[in-house]
């Protein structure tokens, strides 16, 4: 199986990107603290065709020198914003429509091999603090939650591999939406 | 919602993990770079009960304390060997009945939403090189390849993010093999 080369992956340009469909995803960071994580989220949500990553609390925003270097330049092609606290941004996404659901471990979460993504509907995805989670504020503003299903010692991944694995199934089932809007 | 406390998860301790079964897959890290991204494979295979994490060429080994940061101690609850050559672990895990599946772009690779999972097999999942990807040589090896469809600029995540997009799949179809083994 030979590999494929960069020329032949038909990566979209920074413009064509900017004119392609988006899947109709927001992700909000709740007080992530790592920017390398940040950095990670960026380069998934490009990888995605997420909408916009809201970057709230004490989560680092670009310019970032060590945003830059995980996200590989992601952060220039991904829509953000910055919020004071995730409240806000949860309220801000709630008024616009969007069904908020926390990545958490809470009671009634349901287990991602039993989420059924509705392809009307338009999610905010609300990731959290390495090590607090989720506030539970914000917790409590949400339609639902998410859990990944864990067997290990820790019951706890890194919160970018956590985005990965939640965002995936949101692009396989919303991909549809990325047509070029030209 | 409320948040579910640590005592509340009924985590296994390191005693009944190390009873406990695995999933019938191992990971391969074909010269991953940063000690970072390994600590975080030990972090998810830990969740994932995958069996055993091999660590090829360059992939730093633990003791490591940027493993250790990264993995929370997970390097220690998961079983792990080092090859000097990924391609001479790919040969040991061929002779010892695993299905060899590069992550990987590559002619003919099967896009992850259209993966079955054989419940039959036992596989090893090979990462590679977070610049240089999966070397040809060992993709000349593999049965097959697996790839993550994107629509970003970049057409690439972080390869311990990747880990998490494949590796979650595999637990969910086969995580009945999680039985205790006592």
């Amino acid at each position: 199986m030979r590999k494929i080369t960069n020329e032949e992956l038909h990566r979209p340009t920074v413009d064509e990107f900017a004119a392609m469909g988006r899947i109709p995803v927001v992700v909000v960071l709740d007080n992530v603290r790592s920017a390398q994580n940040v950095g990670a989220f960026f380069r998934t949500s490009d990888a995605f065709a997420v909408e916009r990553v809201m970057l709230c609390g004490i989560t680092a925003t670009p310019p970032s020198r060590d945003i830059h270097k995980s996200a590989l330049g992601a952060e220039l092609t991904v829509e953000w914003a910055h919020y004071s606290t995730t409240a806000e941004c949860a309220t801000a996404l709630r008024e616009q429509g969007y069904t908020l659901l926390c990545v958490e471990q809470v009671e009634g979460a349901v287990m991602l091999d039993e989420l059924e993504v509705d392809t009307q509907k338009r999610y905010a995805l609300i990731f959290g603090n390495e090590v607090a989670g989720v506030d539970q504020a914000v917790v409590d503003m949400c339609d639902g939650a998410i859990e990944i299903p864990q067997a290990g010692t820790k019951h706890s991944i890194n919160v970018s591999v956590a985005g990965g694995v939640v965002l995936w199934p949101f692009f396989a089932a919303l991909r549809s939406h990325i047509a070029n809007r030209e």
